[in-house]
């Protein structure tokens, strides 16, 4: 059985924990750990230990408190571009050259609980959304890897939703995907971090992953079609950056955005203009699609294998 | 009197420590910093109380020492793009635009000591140079901050020298930078971490970079050159990522890199080629130039004022 493990805050935030949820219930940890890192170190056999089926004096209930996102900061946001195979072919790229694998960072900055607000910048006006699978690295990582299906239990602790919530129109005309990416609250993670045994791992293979806004399917792909799979990528990351135990990979979002890629001719023709021309035309051509977040949209992601084995909750923010 | 400070190992790499340097001679600190965040906390007090006309009996000479990177990671490496003048200008840019400040990582796996050698992965023909004034963050900073030039002492601890070290036939064509930037002695930090006092931090606008390549020069300017200032840098950068005590922000690159930036009219030519094409070409024109780096080459960074007071000493690391 999966064991799904929650960070919250009761009464008031100051006063935070960790706990397994199993339904509605969660059965807290003994140990007051301060980061994922502590928790994955010295609390996961106990979070592995706990028996629902015992009573237990302890249980809070899922009401009484706020989830937390179960990653803390600081930390690594390691992400991938372009990771899909549909999403891959609606760029205009063909999945199976497996070309390169794209590799970005958001801020750990941008990190925030599954039910927290996505704070919409005032000079922000394209706000997308990107359902994610994220990789909890559960080991240190500081040379170069060769990591298979076979052992990558050994560096993944476990999985999360993360939502790559994206400014659009700050991301494309300024090239590098850092900054329109990173605002404070454009990382919502969570609800909960699912510790995956070795026996589990093969599910990383197979999670459907779902994104609504305002109850409107947009994203619906599973994890079977990742282009790069977890492996490889952490392979090929580990050539180029450390990772510690608590770091979060992003292994990219499928079709279903609201950023409307143009299609080749129409990136040719854009490449003609000038730059200025060029960027005021995208503005605004994408300004057009109703897709967008605006204040007040909601938007819920959910990850899940299909036989029900593995679920990590709903991730559920308003735009504000 | 500007401090400078360096981190060194002894006999063997496990003994390690901090000190201030004279001339060639270096003034050892009594505590045993673990990072840079740990000595500026604990002992930069001691640092800046070192009197070098004092007779001390502890002295170490420069040449019995291998020095480190006096930035250690894990540490975040955020970076600026074209922020030059006239490397904006031969980018076909033009700097009084201003248009936008751009920000990317480096992974802090890539920093290396200032005479280490720079590893040119097997796969890498197009290996460039960057020399870059580096800022180290004095101050956690975990919300939006308004940093100007009255205030940026608290925030900025001392400056160095960091080489941004970059595999151009990965990162033009991969489109985000971190990975062709990012591998493994990609990042030389080095000799000194210079603390500027508040006095002196009218320097961070008069410094004098330059690179040379088997002693012939390549890169020539100074920080009065710079588009985005330190704090207006600063001040953006804290609205998308926290930065912590001894992060490193790499403030960008002057002209003069092996890279040729093509022409906005061959740029436009290239949009309409198929992409293979685009980049085959990209790499056959850029593999004509003889100022990308091969093995045995030697690169030398400087970073100084023109009236002596700051100076941060000399980086030279050879290409292997």
């Amino acid at each position: 059985m999966v064991c799904n493990v929650v960070r919250y805050s009761k009464n008031n935030q100051s006063q935070t924990g960790w706990g397994v949820l199993f339904s509605e219930t969660i059965f807290p940890l003994s140990g007051d750990y301060q980061s994922t890192a502590e928790f994955l170190n010295e609390g996961k056999e106990e979070a592995l230990s706990i028996d629902p089926s015992k009573k237990s004096k302890n249980t809070i209930s899922l009401f009484e408190v706020t989830l937390l996102s179960p990653v803390t900061k600081p930390c690594l946001v390691l992400c991938q571009g372009a990771n899909y195979r549909e999403h891959m072919i609606e760029s205009g790229m063909n999945p199976d050259d497996k070309n390169f694998n794209m590799f970005f960072n958001k801020s750990a900055a941008s990190i925030s609980g599954p039910s927290d607000d996505i704070i919409k910048p005032n000079h922000v006006s394209l706000l997308d959304y990107e359902v994610e699978l994220g990789l909890v690295i559960g080991k240190n990582i500081t040379s170069e890897e060769k990591i298979s299906r076979r052992n990558i239990g050994d560096y993944v602790a476990g999985v999360v939703i993360g939502n790559d919530v994206s400014a659009r129109d700050v991301q494309v005309p300024q090239m590098q995907f850092f900054k329109g990416k990173s605002y404070r609250s454009f990382c919502p993670v969570g609800p909960v971090l699912c510790l995956l045994s070795k026996e589990e791992l093969s599910y990383l293979d197979d999670l459907e992953l779902t994104l609504t806004v305002n109850d409107e399917l947009r994203q619906q792909d599973n994890t079977r079609n990742l282009v790069f799979k977890p492996d490889e990528t952490l392979t090929e990351l580990s050539q180029v950056s450390d990772m510690r135990v608590g770091d979060l990979v992003l292994t990219g979002t499928p079709a279903g955005c609201a950023l409307r890629i143009p299609s080749p001719l129409v990136t040719k023709i854009g490449a003609l203009l000038p730059e200025k021309t060029k960027w005021k035309m995208f503005k605004k051509t994408q300004g057009r699609r109703s897709q967008y977040l605006n204040a007040g949209d909601v938007v819920r992601a959910t990850i899940r294998s299909l036989d029900g084995v593995v679920d990590l909750g709903t991730q559920e923010n308003r735009v504000v």
